[in-house]
């Protein structure tokens, strides 16, 4: 399956940045802006991953239209602010917008720049993150992310797992769909680009969601590669 | 107007590769492959990209739906064989094919990469061209151009110098018109984005079509930015 490979499509929240710590230290940041009330960060930040799924989920049944992850991140901060008793109408809107930016400044896992940049001697490497196209670019240029092209939702003006996302990715690429492989710490996402005929690589990150991650932690299925962190798929993949 | 620009965005066809010079030596390669005929590559490829222009128009005036230039070029390269006397359906397709993607095999002229790469420090820098997605990103591979992302015709579903093509690749990088500039060597480009709002910078390129180019050796316009080459733009914004 691999060998056909030629382009490697990574997802990116989880799998290349370690988004939880990042949302963290901004949200310590703003918590103390807004006057320190007994809320930890981690806290904020983990109920405002928590309603990623359900806001897509809207634009992937077509409930609403393909709308740019940046504006949902934005709104769902408003609920999340609610939801821990925060009234966010009584804060400064600069506050929020600065907050919310939190999601393209996260740093990556210590193997993801100088894995990137072996494998992108052998493989054209691009996200394939439900991320926006300036989230992921502005992203990239602050953590060193070496991409070949920034791809993703926005594109393809689907949501993972909805089938253009990765089909999308490819046609895009020019590439059929086995030529494309996806790189993902998460097992649902990789299921699915297995259904579309992706080839498969998994890399744990047992830090994703803290000390306490509970899924993800091993493979579901056996995925075409399965490395440690992002220098073991380059050395799997003789780069 | 300078001051707001935190985005280039360059024209690559003429501007950042010698479109002639590489077409001219595929072409050939491919003579010699079809026995030789009495034809000048260099005319080949001037014959080629003389068709480029009505091509793009097909699908800016909707008499056709957008379409990729890889494709639009395959065609043309059968009608310009026709003209030049020889018959395509009588050649392997493996050697049109071949000689088609002469278009994402070009060389960058000799201030390019390392002024790109000096331009970067500071600015967003990506392709704004006609050139569909995988052209750009296999010759910005094979060329060593360091982009932040892929951008144009493909991703605006508007070939130059249709409106949305300036103004969309403007929105899906999160920036007003006039925080983006487009770097171009053609003053129609240039005189297109400066009416849609974005700011101007002109390199002349003089060898674009072999000794005897007679168009847009001047500029036309006070551009906001007039620089010999990549080297002389990125002296003159300080990177």
């Amino acid at each position: 399956m691999l060998d056909r490979v030629r382009a490697l499509g990574f997802d990116v929240f989880g799998t290349c940045v370690d988004w939880r710590s990042g949302v963290s230290r901004a949200a310590a940041a703003f918590l103390r802006q807004i006057g320190g009330p007994d809320i930890s960060p981690e806290a904020l930040a983990d109920a405002w991953r928590g309603r990623y799924q359900p806001a897509m989920e809207a634009c992937r049944s077509g409930r609403r239209p393909y709308t740019r992850l940046s504006m949902l991140n934005r709104e769902l901060l408003e609920e999340v602010l609610h939801e821990l008793g925060l009234d966010p109408s009584a804060m400064p809107v600069g506050a929020l917008d600065e907050l919310n930016l939190a999601w393209e400044r996260l740093d990556p896992w210590q193997d993801v720049v100088a894995g990137l940049s072996r494998l992108k001697r052998r493989f054209i490497i691009v996200p394939l993150s439900n991320a926006n196209f300036a989230m992921s670019l502005n992203m990239a240029r602050r953590a060193g992310l070496p991409w070949d092209a920034i791809m993703g939702a926005e594109l393809t003006h689907a949501y993972k797992p909805q089938a253009h996302a990765y089909l999308g990715t490819a046609d895009l690429l020019g590439l059929a769909p086995a030529e494309l492989g996806l790189v993902a710490a998460h097992n649902a996402d990789l299921a699915a680009a297995r259904h579309f005929g992706l080839a498969t690589l998994f890399v744990p990150r047992p830090g994703e969601h803290g000390p306490h991650k509970a899924a993800d932690v091993t493979p579901a299925q056996e995925w075409d590669l399965i490395a440690p962190d992002f220098n073991g798929l380059a050395d799997a993949l003789g780069c």
